[in-house]
Order: C-alpha cells, then sequence, then structure tokens
C-alpha cells in the first residue's frame, strides 16, 4: 500500500487510535477488541477494523488486537517512535504558544515524537532572543539549520500575508511537510504536504450548526 | 434541506469560499464563474457547482454567480453577517494566544463574525487580570456571563486533565458549541456540537507522509 495515498481521515484516525492505547493502563489487558478500541476512539468497531485492516492482520478473531504490537505498529506508521524535528516560521503570539505547548508537552508515553528545534522570524529585534530555551533566528539561515538540525516539518505561524514567502523559503532551504496556522491557502508544488488548522474556519463551521 | 445534516468538509468549504470571495476586489467583477471561485479556493469547479447547488439556485447557466449574492448567501449560512459572542475557558499560553488573534482579527470585510466577550480561568491568580482590555473571570460566573453576553461559542483552552470538567461547566452554563484545544475526546451530550483542533494529531497526519 502507499501510504501517501491512505486518506487524511483514515490517518487522523491512526493517531486517535495510538493515543487511545497510550493512555489506557496495560498491566492488565495485552489484548484490546475492536469494541474496546471503538468506545475509547469514539468511532464504530467495524471502522477500526476497516481501518487497521489496510496495514496488514493486526487483530486475531475472538481475542482482538495485542496491545504492544498494535501500539508499536501505529507508533512506526505515525513515526511515534521516532522525534521529528519541527521549526516554527513566525515566533508572534501562536508560534510562541506553539513551542511553549510543543516544548512542554508530557503527553507520549512512548516518546516525545515532536521537537522544536528552531525558531525563525523576520523582525531583527526577535531574532537572538530565546523561547523556552530555543533561540529565534533569522530565516536567511533556514537552509543551513534545517540541513543540521534534521527539519521535517514547517509550522507556519506568520501573519496571513506572509505566509506564502515564509513557505516558499522553508521550502527552498529543504522543508517539505507544512501545519499552516495561517489563514490563507499557500501555494506549493504538488509533492509538498500542507495541513491547514484555521481557526476562523472552524469558528464558522461550528456558527454555521447554531 | 436541515442544515444541521450538511458535513463539516462542505461547510469548510463554504467557509472557504466566501473567504476568496471577500477577498477579491469586486470594483469590476460583478460574476464569478465557477472555475474562477474553485481556482481561487483550490479545489475543482465541479465541486464548487454541487456545493453551492446544496443551497439553492444560486448561479446562472453560463454567467455564474452574482458576487454581492453569493457572499451574502454564504455569509448568511455561516453566520457571517453577524457577530457571534465567544467564551474562551483557559487562559494560559494558547488561550491568550487566541484571545489575541480573535480580538485584533483584521481579516473580515463585511464584519467580524467572532467576538471574544468572556474569559474564564479556574486560577484564583489569573482572575482579575486583563487580556486585550478584557477581564479573566471565575468559571462560578459562567452561567451568569453566558446569558448576560450571549455567548455560542466556547473555545476549550485548558489542559488535557481538565478539559471535560470545563465542558460540562460551560454545557451547564448554556454553551452547546465548542472548539476543543486540548487533545482529548470530549464526552458530551449528542446535540453538542464540538469541533477538535489538535496540533499533536496533525503533526502526526504530516509525519505519517514523510
Amino acid at each position: 500500500m502507499d501510504f501517501r495515498a491512505v486518506p487524511d481521515v483514515i490517518v487522523r484516525r491512526l493517531a486517535i487510535y495510538l493515543r487511545c492505547l497510550q493512555e489506557r493502563s496495560q498491566d492488565d489487558d495485552d489484548f484490546i477488541s475492536s469494541v474496546q478500541l471503538s468506545q475509547l476512539a469514539g468511532v464504530t468497531a467495524a471502522q477500526v477494523r476497516k481501518d487497521l485492516a489496510n496495514f496488514g492482520q493486526l487483530g486475531k478473531q475472538g481475542v482482538g488486537y495485542e496491545v504492544i504490537r498494535l501500539r508499536s505498529k501505529l507508533a512506526s506508521l505515525l513515526k511515534a517512535d521516532q522525534v521529528v524535528s519541527v521549526a516554527v516560521i513566525g515566533v508572534g503570539e501562536l508560534g510562541t504558544a506553539l513551542t511553549r505547548y510543543l516544548r512542554r508537552y508530557p503527553y507520549m508515553e512512548l516518546a516525545h515524537s515532536f521537537e522544536v528545534v528552531a525558531l525563525f522570524d523576520l523582525d531583527p529585534q526577535k531574532q537572538g532572543r530565546e523561547v523556552e530555551g530555543l533561540l529565534i533566528e533569522d530565516p536567511e539561515s533556514m537552509a543551513k539549520v534545517v540541513q543540521e538540525r534534521h527539519v521535517r516539518i514547517g509550522v507556519i505561524t506568520v501573519p496571513r500575508i506572509a505566509a506564502q514567502a515564509a513557505a516558499e523559503a522553508a521550502l527552498r532551504a529543504g522543508i517539505t511537510a507544512f501545519l499552516n496556522f495561517a489563514p490563507v491557502r499557500l501555494e506549493l508544488p504538488p509533492d509538498t504536504r500542507v495541513l491547514n488548522t484555521d481557526v476562523l474556519l472552524e469558528l464558522h463551521q461550528l456558527a454555521f450548526s447554531l
């Protein structure tokens, strides 16, 4: 199976399943049924079985999924068994809040999956300052930093007007996956991966149903 | 059409269409074709036509959509033609950043659609302080505040461990729609509307494809 072809919605549920397994005490349960996992995750048992069937024979009929094995399989698929280096581009309110959140986040049992290893801001007054012990640097040095610190994901937290240029600069520096918080659609090459997190769109979605 | 039954993914695109129309200069163009709108929004023209057809006969064959009319229709559907009052529950890093963002946000041409009108935090040391001129209050007063200020949406930015209790308190206070930033699945009655914004899930989605 080409993993790039797996729909986002399935990947997102895999991450939810992993979280459920990580949060669950595992002292006395070696197996978890699709029904149990579905209740933790808030989906149907059929959905759990269908999602996981995409990645091989992970469960046993009538017994369920071996927790340790399923956890490690999901962690491997989602790169949660390694540390993925992240750069935050734009260190305003939101960039600062996200950096603190990610650098302090005590969630993962297995490992901190994401590590913010670089901060960039165009503002010379911010450059040289630190957030959570990490230096804010000039985007001019991005290519060097990305290579040296193996940055894989760029988090775009610049103002809307600056987002396209920031993403292009990051792309030139070698970053190909972006989490974009700016309320604008980034125009990037098709082999670039962009996820948009857009608070205003989400509020509109909620408002629609009011 | 029961608007509650419209899938989230369509509502999200409606919000994107509205944004594209708002960003577009409208001096010289009275009409926009589905092809033009699709290019701005980054979807197919067929998708645009199909999405909009859910809400009546909005376009004219061979001419396209009357921009002003389509804008006002979308704004009405998405409540972007009114101000929806929002409470931020949990005024840590993220709550503060979001409050500043929403209170300063200069995006909407038509109107600021969302107004943060109340901030709550359990921490007595935060209560009485202000963010962007807005007082942080004791969640004890939530029912009164929600009623007086017509709060419709609660933004949950408390730590994960506190999220369920915060949402339940907000629900008792009369809020039925939530944007949840805590990395946990909230257990709320079925007629409650919850959208989850989960940075870690999104990073995992990106990492999956690396």
